[in-house]
């Protein structure tokens, strides 16, 4: 057997868990959730043991010495296999076993603490779940600090200290800014015509705009969560989700323009490829750049309101004689929301720069899981002005940390700095900027596939970007939209 | 590890398999289906792989040698373990594997042969199926004919030659019987008052009964898929689907209370040992007597009814004013219907009978594939009097040997007969007629639970049988109930 088969073969095993992973999400019934634990995690340890055998490593080396480098694409392929699996052999099977056994806890204890607001309820599974992040940390080893050891499995080629030298310049230009469109706001006072939206008139508005864009059912579908995803389950199966509510149409609408631009790439990705990483996502900062572009940059424009706000009032009545310049109004709104979801383009970022903070004081023990809610109430009024009314509402919101993911959040950022620069690039090339501006979104979604999605994995992140848009990332892009948006 | 530890993971890796393929029934994206039988495959050969290493026999026989027979659901559950593993070591790996991708082949070449009526679309896949099939006899070995040894995967304790036996007295009682109860029906003609019957209305009935009755829905959930079916995907995770006709809602009911009558079964297996032959279903006969015991024995009784109706009547407002009689007559009907599943009481074992002869003819080599809708419409005609308008009417009509399930239709007839015997035996307990007579089903419930369900697959069905109800399997019940279910 060859090493890409091998490959293969584990990212088949891992796509039937992410088939478990997404039924527990969906329909699961309650009482099920310990035997689907059990499950999940025995899949995953199959897996990873597959992956950390000799046999896994004595076809890469083969397979290593053969290539003389004629086929880029195969000497990619081998790279980025060796790059994984120099770091999973170092995790030993029974913590992958065990921490996946630990997320599946930590995840009901977080939709139980949640619900209750009760930090104590997840508190323990939260120290857990650090551990392992810490034991992990260790094991792979880091230069500066133990985020960079995560940070690196998330988004390869950067580092904590050039995410927080960013970040840093981010919140200073963001502060002013989303004070003012704030204010700006204030005084507009937008609103949207009451609900009801019936939940069935989003469900079909919500899957004309998907498919309009160029999501394809043919290789993919819509349910609901509580927490909206997007998820793999094979070359031709990506499963978005997206939660309603009946006040506000938009809600899940921009949620499933987000994770159909998740979905998009993963359909872009080089069929033939699956399981290798020619045919995998990149990174989890050109993940997010796929999605925020959908959502933000097409989603929240003009231009695209333009040609389906008459839609829009075709399946909800209340729209119907509502101004389009105060619907607009109402989507380009700005307020300090203590919910990252619900933040608008003028506030996000300060969201993911709050939880990079926490989650870096926790990994490097400057901060024990205790103090999670004080430190998350006091960092939140220093950005937001004012405390959340509750945990369920600050640092019990987010599923991320009760799945194990910590050092994920600044990927989020980034995403909104690519999405930005990649839309500035494609909407340059004059034909894309005519048709964007008619919304018509096939020669947009052309220019990702080639530019983004065709390259699975086979370039890092800044390199792919400034292959695609001839500059490194910046922030310059981003930061000339926001201030497009809001002034 | 302990045998019994390997077993639960086999089962683990099965009932893994299992959520693959109910996803694939209820939700899986048109372009998806060639991946998914890929990870099908996969799942089914890794967990056969496993039930037939030397490790597993080493486990098995070092059980066994240690086995004083204290214990007498240890020894019952090494027997069959036994009894399972020798079975399946005599079917190499990739034979599993290949038959596995023939039956995903098989299942989607089925779907559109029937669509467009065409059995020259479905012949090459059941000319396939039908060599894995023979194929398998031949391993397994068998005394009289290869359908012996399908049988017994099915039906353990039984031969070709005794359901033939007691399929031809049935036939010799049934057609005197059924010409006679659907020449009463023609007096009759009863109907159902006109549709639509809404599909939410249908499916929050649906849902009212098989609550009622004792479906678990913490521990099961009912989807929507063209083929009805139960499946099973850990111990509190038992899945039916039904379909819906607008114009007939006791289709989809009917549907639902025989799924549920297997669902309960899978709930009532004794939890901790599932994986575990005590833990499992013990045939598919006993199966199709729980299923068939709710479905008619319970939902076309008039005591049912005499309780249910008015509710009923509150969901389908054409039904208001209808009067109960009148619907008894409806549910109560009998005809000759080309379609199986459609089949009324008094005419539904023909179809078996029909079925378990042309298996018969090819498994011997009588006839060819090609000779299936020819030899169909002439034993059709013979038994129903007149021929099925198309193919999909006739030998289309059914998903089984689509997906590989030759041999096991028998088992439907042994259902039925079952199921008379077990209601007989339980309504013969005063407080359970009394019971049962006011449409309360609990203590039926917990009379099953304790006869059937709680010993798993430690008995043989007809011990099983003869345990519950004091005298081995016999057509008597069965015959006494359509007697006095027409006339």
């Amino acid at each position: 057997m060859e090493i890409f088969d091998r490959a293969r073969k584990i990212a088949l095993i891992n796509s039937a868990g992410s088939i478990l992973s997404w039924d527990q999400e969906t329909y699961l019934p309650s009482g099920s959730t310990e035997y689907r634990a059990e499950q999940i995690s025995y899949l995953a340890s199959h897996a990873h043991e597959l992956s950390i055998s000799s046999d896994f490593f004595n076809l890469l080396s083969e397979s290593e010495s053969k290539d003389d480098g004629s086929d880029s694409i195969r000497s990619a392929n081998l790279r980025e296999l060796r790059r994984e699996s120099d770091r999973s052999v170092k995790i030993p099977t029974d913590l992958v076993a065990r921490e996946s056994t630990a997320q599946s806890a930590g995840h009901h204890a977080w939709i139980a603490a949640r619900k209750s607001s009760d930090f104590s309820v997840f508190a323990p599974h939260l120290a857990d779940l650090l551990a392992f992040a810490q034991k992990k940390a260790d094991l792979w080893g880091f230069k500066k600090e133990p985020y960079d050891a995560l940070l690196e499995g998330f988004e390869r080629g950067t580092s904590t200290q050039t995410i927080a030298s960013l970040f840093e310049i981010l919140r200073e230009k963001l502060a002013p800014l989303s004070a003012q469109a704030i204010e700006n706001t204030k005084q507009l006072n937008p609103e949207l015509p009451p609900g009801p939206y019936p939940i069935t008139a989003q469900q079909s508005f919500n899957a004309l705009i998907a498919a309009e864009i160029g999501f394809d059912f043919h290789a993919g579908r819509i349910d609901t969560t509580t927490h909206p995803f997007c998820t793999s389950l094979g070359p031709r199966d990506i499963r978005l989700t997206t939660r309603y509510d009946e006040s506000d149409f938009t809600s899940s609408l921009f949620g499933v323009m987000h994770e159909a631009g998740h979905g998009m790439y993963e359909q872009g990705l080089p069929e033939s490829d699956f399981g290798l990483p020619s045919g995998s996502a990149v990174s989890l900062g050109i993940h997010e750049s796929q999605s925020r572009l959908w959502e933000n940059q097409v989603g929240r424009s003009p231009d695209f309101w333009e040609k389906f706000y008459p839609i829009a009032q075709e399946h909800f009545s209340q729209l119907k004689g509502y101004p389009i310049e105060k619907f607009l109004q109402f989507i380009h709104r700005a307020e300090f929301s203590p919910i990252r979801v619900e933040a608008d383009e003028a506030t996000y970022d300060l969201h993911i720069i709050l939880r990079f903070q926490i989650e870096r004081l926790l990994l490097n023990k400057e901060i024990s899981v205790a103090d999670v809610p004080s430190i998350w109430n006091e960092l939140f009024e220093k950005s937001f002005g004012f405390i959340p009314k509750d945990d369920a509402h600050g640092c019990l919101q987010d599923i991320h940390w009760s799945m194990g993911g910590i050092g994920y959040f600044p990927t989020y950022t980034l995403g909104n700095i690519n999405a930005a620069q990649l839309f500035k690039a494609a909407t340059s090339v004059p034909e894309i900027a005519k048709a964007t501006a008619a919304a018509d979104y096939s020669s947009l979604l052309t220019w990702l596939r080639k530019n983004i999605h065709e390259h699975g994995g086979t370039l890092d992140p800044p390199v792919l970007i400034e292959k695609a848009t001839g500059h490194p990332p910046s922030t310059e892009d981003y930061l000339a939209h926001l201030s497009g948006r809001y002034f």
